[in-house]
Formats: C-alpha cells, sequence, structure tokens
C-alpha cells in the first residue's frame, strides 16, 4: 500500500459508477476530490475547549478488555429455533458493523442443539477408539503438551442464509441473514497424528465425532479429511476456546460445514461406515425439489456479502464511497470479488485486502462515486477451484426451495434514492 | 501441512535432543513413538458413566460472549506504575498462555499516562491543521465513510522488556517480562489520504499527534511514515477499537513503539520540526551509558521468546515437547527462528506458522526430546532486513543498563531437573 502503480487507469469499471479498484491508492483521488469526490472534513481550526476526557484522570486498567459502552448495540443476533429453550438455535455474527477478516470471539456466531454445557477441563477427556490397535484416552494437559498447529479459517453454519430459500426477500441486515459465519485463528493438534498414534486401521474410511452436550451432537467425518487438515482445536484467537465455541475443545474441519466441527468433544470412533446418526439423517441433508436428499455435502460454497452499504448502513447522498464486504470458500482461496452498481448488467473486479487465505473470510473493497439514484449492487466471488457463486434462480432451478442449507447465491442490495439498503431478489 | 517432504532428514537438528522441525509432519513421529517418544494417552475404553454436562440442557446463547469461567486467571497482568493512581501505568499479555498469532483484544496490553478516557464518539473530533493548505474536522461519521485498509500487526511498547536491562534477572513469566507486545488485525483509513485532502504542504516533514486523554499524549511523527503505512485506526479484531486501545480513534504506526501510535486521537498538525513535546523529551529517549540519550527510536527491534516452556508452563518429565514461542520485528518480515537447547551452543531453526506477516507475530515451534537433565533455551529471530537477536552482553555493551527502552536480546530460560523454567542471564 506504499505507491501507487504506475500508469494505472483512474476512472470507470463498470456501470453506474463503480471505479478502479486502485483507484484509492492512485492521485485519482485528487482528481476525483477536484470534482467534488469525497472530502469528508469540515473547514476547521483549533478548538479553544478542552474536552471533558482531558480534564480528569481516566478509567482504570482492567484485566480483561470489553467493548466500548457505546458500541453495546453491536451483539450477536439471538434467534432461538426451540421455543421454551434458552440454549438451542442461533446467535449470528453482525456482518455489517464489522470490519477485516477476523471476527472477535465475543462475536463469532453461535449454533447449539442443546445449550452451552458447562465442562470442567480437568475432569474432561477425549476418547479415541473403534477400529485402532489401542484405544486411547486424553486428559487436556496431555493434549496441550501436543505440537501445535495455527490457522486462521471461517466457520459457517451449513444453514447459513437459509432464510434466503424463502418466496420473499426477508427484509434483514446482513448479519440477520448471512452471519452464521465468522473467522478467527484456530490453534490445536493434528488429528492426524492423534489417529497414527491410536493406530487407525488403514481400512477405517470413516470417524464418528460425538459431543459431551446434552444433544450429544455426533456427526461421521471421512477418513481423507481427518487425516488432511482436521485440527483438535483448543484455541481461538489466541485464547483458549470459549464455552460456546466448544470449550475446552472442538473438532474443526477447515472448509466444512460447521456443525461437523463437533464442540464439547468427547470422543472419536474409527469405523468402516459412516455411522448415520441422528444429526446427519433427521437434519443436515439437503431435500431437493424431487423429494430426493443429498447428504454428506460438506464444504461450504464459494460465496459473499457485501456489507457496506446494506440494510442499516445506509449512504448519506450522492458521493464517492467504498463498498466494503466479505467473500470465502470452504474448497479452497477467493481469487475474484467482481461487484455490479448496475444489477449486475456490469462487473468491475475489487480489490482483495492480504493476507488472502485458504478458507478464511477475504476482505474485498472497491470505490463508487454513487449518483444518488436507485441503484442495485451485487458482489460475486469465484474461488481457487474456478468455482463462481450462482445467481438465485440458478440455485433454485438446481436444488428447489426445500433445502434450507448450503445457500451461496449472489446476494443484491437496492439502494434507495435516500440512500437506504434492502433486500432484494434481483 | 498435508504431507511430509520427501527424503527430509529425521532427528537430531541441534545439540541436547533439538530434532528436526519438520519431523511432526513426517512418519519420525511414530519412530520416535516407538521409541518412547510421545504417546501421551492412557490405555482407553468407552466409560460407561455419561458425563453430568450431557444430562441437562446447556447454558444459554448471549449477546457478547466471555472466556470460561475455569480460565478466570488468565488476565492481562496489572504494573502500575504511579502509586495512587488507578489509570496510569501498564497491564501485559500473558504471553505464557496464549497461542497463535492473534492476541484476543481482551487481553490486548494496556499502556496508559492517564488512564482511559471515555469519550462519546458522537461528540469526538478529528482535527488536521498546521502547515496545511486547508484545515479539516472530521466526525467519526466521515471518517467512517472513508475507504479503509486492514492489516495484522504487532504493537509493541518502547519500554517492553525493561526489567531485563537490571542486574539480576526477574523472577517472573514471559507474559510478565515481555507482555507489552500484542498482536491483532486493525482497519481505518489511510493517513496519507486525509493529508493529501488537507493539503499539508510538501515542505513539512513532520507532524504532531495529541490524544484527548488527561495526559494529552502527544509525539511527534515523520511525515515519511505518514505518508507510507500509517493507519487512522477505527477497528481491532473486526470490531471498534475498545476504550483502551483508542476508542474511537487511534494512530496506528505499524512496527514503530507503540506510544507513537498516539490514542483517542484528536488533532494531527503538520510541523515543519519536531515538536519536542514532554512525552519525547522528558521520556521515550534511550539514556545510553555515557550520559547521552538517543532520541526518535522509531521501529521495534527483532525480538523472539520462548512461551513454552516458559517459566510457569514446566515440563512434566523426560520425553517429546513441541518449543513454542513469538518473534516480531518493527523492521519488517520474520525470515528464521533459531533455537538452542545447550544455552547456545548449538541451534536449529524452528518452524514459522503461516500466514508470517511482516511487523506481526509470528508463532514458531520446533519439536525437542528432553532428556530430563538442567538445560538452557533459548530462542534468536533473524527478519528480512537480517538482523539478528543480540545476546544481552551485546546489547548491554552497546547501549549500557540505563536505556529503560528499546530491549530485544535473546531471552534464556534454565530448564531444572524438575522440568521447572527460570529466567536467566546465560
Amino acid at each position: 500500500m506504499s505507491s501507487s502503480p504506475a500508469g494505472s487507469p483512474v476512472g470507470s469499471a463498470a456501470g453506474n459508477g463503480l471505479l478502479d479498484r486502485r483507484i484509492f491508492l492512485s492521485s485519482g483521488l485528487a482528481v476525483l476530490g477536484a470534482a467534488g469526490g469525497l472530502t469528508l472534513g469540515s473547514p476547521g481550526v483549533a478548538r479553544a475547549e478542552v474536552p471533558s476526557s482531558m480534564q480528569y484522570p481516566g478509567n482504570p486498567l482492567s484485566g480483561y478488555g470489553v467493548p466500548a459502552k457505546y458500541e453495546s448495540k453491536v451483539t450477536r443476533v439471538l434467534i432461538r429455533s426451540q421455543p421454551g429453550t434458552t440454549g438451542s438455535g442461533a446467535s449470528r455474527s453482525p456482518l455489517e458493523a464489522l470490519e477485516g477478516m477476523v471476527t472477535p470471539s465475543g462475536l463469532h456466531f453461535e449454533r447449539h442443539h442443546s445449550g452451552v454445557p458447562d465442562i470442567d477441563p480437568e475432569q474432561h477427556r477425549l476418547l479415541i477408539h473403534g477400529m485402532v490397535k489401542r484405544p486411547l484416552i486424553f486428559t487436556m494437559d496431555a493434549l496441550l503438551r501436543y505440537p501445535m498447529l495455527s490457522r486462521i479459517h471461517f466457520m459457517e453454519c451449513s444453514g447459513n442464509s437459509q432464510l434466503m430459500y424463502g418466496p420473499n426477500p426477508p427484509p434483514l441486515r446482513a448479519g440477520e441473514i448471512h452471519g452464521l459465519v465468522s473467522c478467527t485463528e484456530w490453534t490445536g493438534v493434528s488429528l492426524r497424528m492423534l489417529l497414527q498414534e491410536a493406530g487407525a486401521d488403514p481400512a477405517a474410511s470413516w470417524l464418528l465425532a460425538e459431543g459431551a452436550d446434552a444433544a450429544a451432537m455426533s456427526r461421521s467425518v471421512p477418513m481423507a479429511k481427518a487425516m488432511d487438515d482436521a485440527l483438535i482445536a483448543l484455541y481461538q484467537n489466541g485464547e483458549r476456546l470459549r464455552p460456546e465455541n466448544g470449550y475446552p475443545v472442538r473438532l474443526f474441519l477447515p472448509g466444512y460445514e460447521g456443525n461437523m466441527s463437533v464442540k464439547w468433544l468427547r470422543r472419536i470412533k474409527v469405523t468402516s461406515t459412516p455411522t448415520m446418526t441422528k444429526d446427519e439423517t433427521s437434519r443436515y441433508t439437503d431435500l431437493q425439489a424431487d423429494g430426493k436428499s443429498l447428504m454428506f455435502t460438506y464444504p461450504m460454497g464459494v460465496k459473499s456479502v457485501i456489507t457496506r452499504p446494506s440494510p442499516g448502513v445506509a449512504l448519506q447522498g450522492p458521493g464517492l464511497y467504498e463498498v466494503s464486504g466479505i467473500a470465502w470458500s470452504g474448497s479452497g482461496t477467493i481469487t475474484k470479488v467482481e461487484v455490479s452498481a448496475d444489477g449486475g448488467q456490469t462487473w468491475a473486479q475489487a480489490a482483495l485486502s492480504a493476507p488472502v487465505l485458504p478458507r478464511a473470510l477475504t476482505r474485498f473493497r472497491i470505490p463508487w462515486k454513487w449518483s444518488g439514484s436507485p441503484a442495485i449492487v451485487k458482489s460475486r466471488a469465484t474461488d481457487s477451484t474456478g468455482e463462481t457463486q450462482p445467481t438465485r434462480d440458478t440455485l433454485v432451478a438446481e436444488h428447489g426451495t426445500n433445502v434450507v442449507f448450503h445457500y451461496n447465491a449472489i446476494q443484491a442490495w437496492s439502494i434507495a434514492a435516500n440512500g437506504e439498503a434492502k433486500n432484494v431478489y434481483a
């Protein structure tokens, strides 16, 4: 970000005011500024009055910090799916209030099937058994002694964005619709190493992972994934896992639908076939239009959403803006995000904020000179496997609207003349 | 991390049991395991008893999560430097309890000169004035409309590790000694862009940054840094800045000593010379052995510390361990971390955990087969400018022991036969 690329074009990149993604790095800004572009500061002089914060000593140091009281509205959005319960359901990350790629752990989405268990790490054990030479039981202290791996990865619930399968676009915010995705740094032990120690049978091609919650959340996992990049996760964003993210230990399967990364992990059983648990038969299968279901649809599709502007994050009059959003893919790295400001007629490539990591949220940004007329903005991500987000029409034509899971179509926001954004099918 | 490099050597990499950094990725583990290496699991069978966490529904969803109650001892370590005050001094990140590269914002170190001001973002303004064509005042809403940049960077107090200048090694933990360093994702507006908008005089080579705290924390910043990678930071780890990290807006100067990244930023004045504020004359100068002082010593030196094992994080008997730690440099990217287990006689290269980013904490790891005999472990980092950490003797010979600031010498921990680690000058 230290200098502008020599000879980079300054100006239009697609219809309805989308500008070259490099314009904010170049002298183009000044040109636009001279043309009535961005300047938002007011003419100013040093003010005589001293703010009250400078007149008295401030607040104390603290052992563990919390957000500013002025940000108290920035919370996870609680949506409970089981009436009469408090711990079953989901809470979503407020995507429209966040920036960058890292989600603070306090705002990481939640999805529980019977609440958040209170587990004493001294009492908790992880058992590896089944088709192994020697079944093993691990204390948490034993796991903490193993070599660790750290990786920044997103986690997405397979049911994220499911309201978008409905006949009418839900009049909600980005986080309320798509906020069952978050991105943090995960640190833990390679599952492959533990399976090798237990002497997993080479003929075994599956395993069962079971949680210590009251739902006994259970999923079958292909051995190939377990031997590839699966983690027995102990830390998140540097500190030990939060209770709602599986404390003291969870499975973490990069890129796979979130419920397979079984929280409060107590047992891994090596098996020859999938176990066909309740959690992969009665739910987490994808009911198609023809009445058949897809099972074991693991990687989350390539996807993106514009967070600024978005519902609740309005534009304030015509002028120069930055369109900002997040993109991700369970199958690899984001290679391209295109943005349209004319409802999908023309597209311009957005800048991707480094580091662009596999199976991690990737922040994209592009300048937009909004004329003040109604407009429809969209983003379209492509990943390293060559997959591109489908339109909603294409997704629905292929899978129907009973699916509930794995919605990854292009999101459109309409911008009204007053700058307000709204969810639309367009 | 998906396969072992073909033909990689398995076995010794340096004296006293340090093993090749790739051994945990290779079949070497099994070989070592057979020789009585790592296996920490106990022979196990599925237990009949169902843990209590599976017998009752768990706790509710929550709007903003907090750490597990079992981790209540993992806090910032409060060290107040001004008796009789509560808000002036420093609190340190508990480095020995953390993993990976990201510091959770709640555990990011603090250094305040007159406490944490309570600032209403609606009332706060940022003024850019001095040698500019048009002075500008920005509301926070105006700043939030600008294009943003996101970067993962460490922040380190220039006084970090200052106790190590003392005649005797302080008998403290890694975080208590070196915990005035943390690493988070920062998002904000390019300062260069705002200076261009204000029409900063090309002849001006400095600026003054002033905070809205009761200490009116003020530092002079070279214009070259301001026009390079300086951020007007608004977000940290995805959410708005925490109060103790400058809410609602701070300056952020990647790699420079932390106090220059002025918190609660209220004013930037473009100047022709350094302002010589109290904060750069009465403190934050480096008193040398000859009685002269170095001023304006900005970038933090290349540095590393082993966090596991370290004081309070003991080894549990002879056997295979992973040595884990963090390295960083204010001048660039970490290119190499070497570890010694024989007091510095021989060194082996540690593995660096991706992504390795400029001016960010970099996690290093290396396997170590500890014999059970007393040993001294050290780490030595090298950065992309070719700089390597000095020994303490070299640092002291060059700068004396009055310096207080910019201590970056190699850290040694002695490991006793009982596995306990201790800070030593060695």
